[in-house]
């Protein structure tokens, strides 16, 4: 079981995160980047916590300069923690007042000599430097920041061998959880107990932790987010998951379904008919490829198999790590281009008043093409 | 066992709740109030997600006006899910990109012809509207957001009879986890499995989730907030455990510690001094007292003891609720007053290479006095 000790990488892969991280902000032409998101603090200097994420108590925030240098800023508190766990080449340098520490990073700032800063400062990060927090930083270091989330995003977008064990182990529990969980689910079940069922699998099977969602009833797919209810399913009824777990990190996110009894001939026309779109998308995740042809084969997919995106979800897909959402979206607003490295989730959907239809594949791409990492059977099983 | 279903309060609670909180934006002189941090929009709105926080993907943004409307913008494809579980008064807008509503948001606060608008800017909270996301909406509203933090910790620092109700039971659980954990650990355990025994006790008494740091080791008592590392514990050592259960998504928090065989007369008297200590600060907890004034209660306890406050956490005591550390702080340099309804840890400390000596309390302040909810006793355990 992985439990806490497993989420420090090595120093070897901690080191070469470093050294492309510095590069690339050199390359982009800045003198130095200030990361507050704590899964991307946590990827950088190896530290992570066992606290809850959540509270910005004691924030802590990593400065990286051109130059090679970089400064970890952590409540002095926790200074000890940090540096046990610290990657190599990195600086721990603790702070007392509870609150962000602005004055430290814009002395160092200043001692830089930096001019153009980039920050996380959105994009669909979690900075823990707030806006107040930015402003004031500005202020007291006399320089703006810039918005570096999309080259934050390129550098989490591409994993590491290392990263991708764990993306695969994750997605091999959540295989295992499903078959468990499809197994055990009986009509007359509510929604809490299947979702429950399936957390506890999760968990049972080595995950450090999952995520569930759990939807059924008739013409009610549009529930998909929802939180699972106390209403038990019956005959018929598609009951449709969407979990994930979470090992050393980092997660697993596809859904499956199964119908209470038997799947109708037209549910499983239509789970056919989105595993098709799915396996063309899978199929067009190929280095090179932008993500917006992607969407492009998608569209066409659904068109070709006579099925309407109607779940609006905004997007076809998106990165996965150490987020179940990350960037970039498999969408036709995305610039990005696929990249070998890459873990991308593909997920068509649709859904009418018997369910929805949606099996979503959890892709790592290769320069030899896409290799599912989900591997769990896409059909509606049978259950009860 | 409290699972999803049990995290949506009644509806008078929600009433109560917005008029609570619109009436105290009209006194603060605000016309409208922008919230993004999800666990303000969770208590204002009823609507909480089985989705892992952290994923910026589809933010959630809670507008109050000062004339008592409030609008809640939710991405489309959730529109459903976040209207079954809304509270009464709010009006859902869903919409469309894969972005912040920053246009949605503008364009309202220009209908409501709001000049001063206050937002959670930062000041410990988690706003989902990055500084991008700000900066953009002041640009497009054409006016500033002030910071109404101070504001809304306020307004979450009392708690109702309700709230008070799941950090009870999570203090239970936790007291009853604590049993059963210490009853289970042996000379020769790492810390890692004790951790994992505490966090898997926690789940089977019926926490939603739980946290927990363990600590062990001679003369590394200052890694509290470290990750539990695989080094067995052996005879002599103090075992030190600082944890808590989550039920329906409100945290308890207190620290307990054993000795593995007999905790020695040193390790015994040092723990009863912070005990005294913390006793003083628990009566001091009384409706009108200034923060800063129990913190000067605190002071003068250990000193009284003879004992110095080694382990810089940066303040005595912490509220508590949604996230496990809240404000207003127990601290010299917190402005707050106590009120009835508040619910605060108590947690002076000091260490040694033997030790750290911290058993915290969580406390709920009623106009009869203090209220220890952390039923669970303070001495070191023998162990093994």
């Amino acid at each position: 079981v992985s439990f806490w000790p497993g989420i420090r990488f090595g120093d070897e892969e901690h080191a070469a995160r470093l050294a492309r991280w510095t590069s690339a902000v050199a390359d982009a032409g800045l003198d130095a980047l200030v990361v507050s998101d704590e899964r991307t603090t946590w990827h950088l200097t190896g530290f992570g916590t066992t606290a809850p994420l959540g509270s910005t108590a004691r924030p802590r925030v990593l400065l990286l300069a051109a130059d090679g240098s970089a400064t970890f800023f952590v409540h002095e508190s926790t200074a000890r923690c940090v540096a046990e766990m610290l990657a190599p080449g990195i600086e721990v340098r603790g702070y007392a007042p509870l609150a962000a520490p602005v004055e430290e990073l814009a002395g160092a700032l200043r001692a830089h000599g930096a001019q153009r800063v980039g920050a996380d400062l959105g994009g669909g990060l979690a900075p823990r430097l707030a806006p107040l927090d930015v402003a004031a930083l500005e202020r007291r270091a006399g320089r703006a920041l810039e918005d570096a989330s999309r080259l934050i995003w390129e550098l989490r977008a591409v994993k590491s061998a290392a990263e991708v064990e764990r993306i695969r182990r994750a997605c091999q529990i959540t295989t295992d959880a499903y078959a468990a969980t499809f197994d055990a689910i009986r009509s007359g079940m509510t929604e809490a107990a299947m979702g429950r069922l399936m957390l506890d699998r999760l968990r049972e099977l080595g995950a450090d932790d999952g995520w569930v969602n759990c939807v059924s009833g008739r013409g009610e797919y549009d529930r998909v987010d929802g939180v699972p209810r106390e209403r038990p399913v019956s005959d018929g009824e598609l009951v449709f998951f969407d979990a994930g777990a979470k090992v050393g990190g980092y997660w697993a996110d596809f859904s499956r379904a199964g119908v209470v009894g038997q799947p109708s001939r037209h549910q499983e026309e239509q789970q056919e008919r989105v595993w098709h779109a799915t396996c063309a998308g899978v199929d067009a995740l190929r280095p090179g490829a932008k993500l917006a042809e992607v969407a492009g084969v998608l569209d066409a997919a659904l068109a070709d198999q006579g099925i309407a995106f109607n779940n609006k979800p905004g997007r076809y897909g998106h990165a996965l790590g150490m987020e179940v959402t990350e960037r970039p979206d498999v969408s036709g607003d995305d610039p990005g281009v696929v990249k070998a490295g890459m873990v991308l989730t593909i997920e068509p959907a649709t859904l009418d008043d018997a369910g929805i239809y949606h099996c979503e594949q959890d892709v790592l791409v290769t320069d030899a093409g896409p290799e599912i990492l989900s591997l769990c059977d896409w059909r509606l099983r049978a259950l009860g």
